[in-house]
């Protein structure tokens, strides 16, 4: 294993994105989102998707050259374009913007079209709690999850994301993707030889399977044994498609292979100002009595807790990676440039 | 079983809730809204709560003198206070002034406070897709599931409702809450002896449990075996509480017992205007799109196609309802006023 202080690892992903053509601002905003979700523990989201992001950058996937910008405007209802490039820096104009427009109008609903992979949605939000703000945040994802009933992939994962401000200390940071487990989940199994309880995934004729090899050949189902989280995921799929004009999950390639499509993916953004409501002392006030009611039993731990807690060690001890993925981003940061 | 006309059904629960002390507004609207519950085949929602409804005008956990009234309004924020009457005068003056705001500002975030029980969310949400336009609602209720790890209830059952109109025919209507199952399926299977699923429920010291009675008796989990829905949970509290300045879930005396306080709970109405977005003509069309993706599977049905079918049978047919409920109704119907 190799250890990487957080400020050389963004330095080197930076570095590693901009060989493979992107932007200095696209680069550094990616960058600072990969190393974050690597020092919250959240591997699948952080180093490991610079090789994915430099292939697709390279293979047109991706454009390097997008400079993101407001294209809409009514005045709580914006709309940002991606531009093809990668999704953070967008997000977090779309964000910035959501929060200016809901101080002036009380909520602002900011949609991101042409985007692509989004990364660790709650951490978009950061901003919004930061301004004392609520925030919301979903996203598709390429197809992975059938309709309810249905057998084959219409739905991404698509993730749900909520951010609440507290008087102090850390927000409380809820995220979660719709299907019933993680993939992961099934590779473990297959690796193990153990079989999945029904529910978790289909075969790729559309029938329940136990077999995890089978289910990753097939699609994931959605939380809820396939019937609840469907319906959550055609809610999400819509709002950032057909609402705000991005494409869906079951047009766009998946990210794990190098070929495919621009996936133009959407992401959407509700800010909303206490202030306006409840009044922005009251709100404070009241989410610590449920924060208080929450951990009044022994085993409950606040959403979003455990992933700080790591950032914050990450910070001072820096990065744990294999020398296999720490070779590997030395490799891109001295690739040649596109 | 006795037959009853859709119109000769409105005005007997109209009459039954004016006895019990619903000014006439109150009245029509909460009648309104349990015929059609009942005409979809939405039993648990529909005329059987007429005795509960009738019993809390009665003993003051509803105020039928209430007059709902919008009391902040910031663009596209606005809040709505429900006085402590039936919701469902509240939550129409809330999706109309929505849907107002949202056509002028393009989206609007708008809350209910000092609510009682909201009945079918997405019905609340029918102007909205009427309007061309988009919706999202979300309400608590009293507290029945756990927090992720808890052994005690926090949150309600929490529902989650969205409405997508097409470019004809019915709109697609979502509506869901986030407890893994109904209660109702826990009662079924304690009646015919049978064991239920781990993830269901916990029993009273917030163990899992296979025993119906004892999740009767305990309390239900979020879907997802508890974990995601909890977050999900937590995420539409907080939204219709702490944002608005709603009663908890946990502050609010069950539905099921005559006795108790006025529940003082929440709803939250997100009204979107698609024509800010991507574009009307753009939106429906891509609508339509997703529809034939997923109708592609033959076993996919659109979400709230059934309850319209039935709603449109009742409206030739009447509803068939019990000769017991009848005669509760009309008893109540004659009752002394109060």
């Amino acid at each position: 294993m190799a250890h990487l202080a957080l400020e050389s690892a963004v330095e080197l992903v930076e570095q590693a994105l901009q060989r493979a053509g992107a932007g200095t601002a696209m680069a550094r905003a990616a960058s600072l989102c990969l190393v974050r979700a690597e020092a919250q523990g959240l591997a699948s989201h952080g180093l490991y998707r610079v090789g994915q992001y430099a292939t697709h950058l390279r293979n047109g996937r991706a454009n390097g050259a997008a400079i993101p910008a407001v294209v809409k405007r009514k005045s709580s209802a914006l709309l940002v374009d991606a531009q093809g490039g990668l999704a953070f820096g967008a997000c977090g104009l779309a964000v910035d913007q959501g929060i200016e427009a809901a101080r002036e109008h009380g909520s602002c609903f900011v949609g991101v079209v042409r985007s692509h992979h989004a990364g660790v949605m709650v951490d978009h939000l950061r901003p919004v709690a930061a301004a004392g703000m609520v925030g919301l945040a979903f996203s598709n994802s390429p197809a992975a999850m059938p309709a309810a009933g249905g057998s084959h992939p219409i739905f991404g994962t698509n993730p749900v994301a909520a951010i609440f401000p507290r008087r102090q200390g850390d927000p409380l940071m809820l995220d979660l993707s719709l299907s019933e487990v993680a993939r992961g989940k099934l590779m473990v199994a297959a690796r193990e030889g153990r079989s999945i309880p029904t529910g978790w995934a289909l075969d790729p004729q559309g029938q329940p399977t136990t077999d995890p090899q089978a289910g990753m050949d097939g699609m994931m189902l959605a939380v809820g044994g396939g019937a609840k989280g469907a319906m959550l995921a055609l809610m999400v799929e819509l709002l950032v498609t057909a609402v705000i004009g991005a494409r869906f999950g079951f047009e766009a390639s998946t990210f794990f292979v190098d070929e495919g499509n621009e996936p133009g993916l959407g992401q959407v953004f509700l800010v909303i100002d206490p202030g306006a409501l409840a009044g922005s002392a009251s709100f404070l006030d009241r989410v610590e009595q449920l924060v208080d009611e929450m951990l009044s039993d022994e085993n409950v731990r606040l959403p979003g807790a455990r992933r700080l807690a790591l950032e914050r060690r990450a910070a001072v001890e820096g990065l744990t990676i294999s020398d296999e993925l720490l070779h590997q981003l030395r490799a891109l940061a001295e690739a040649p440039p596109q």
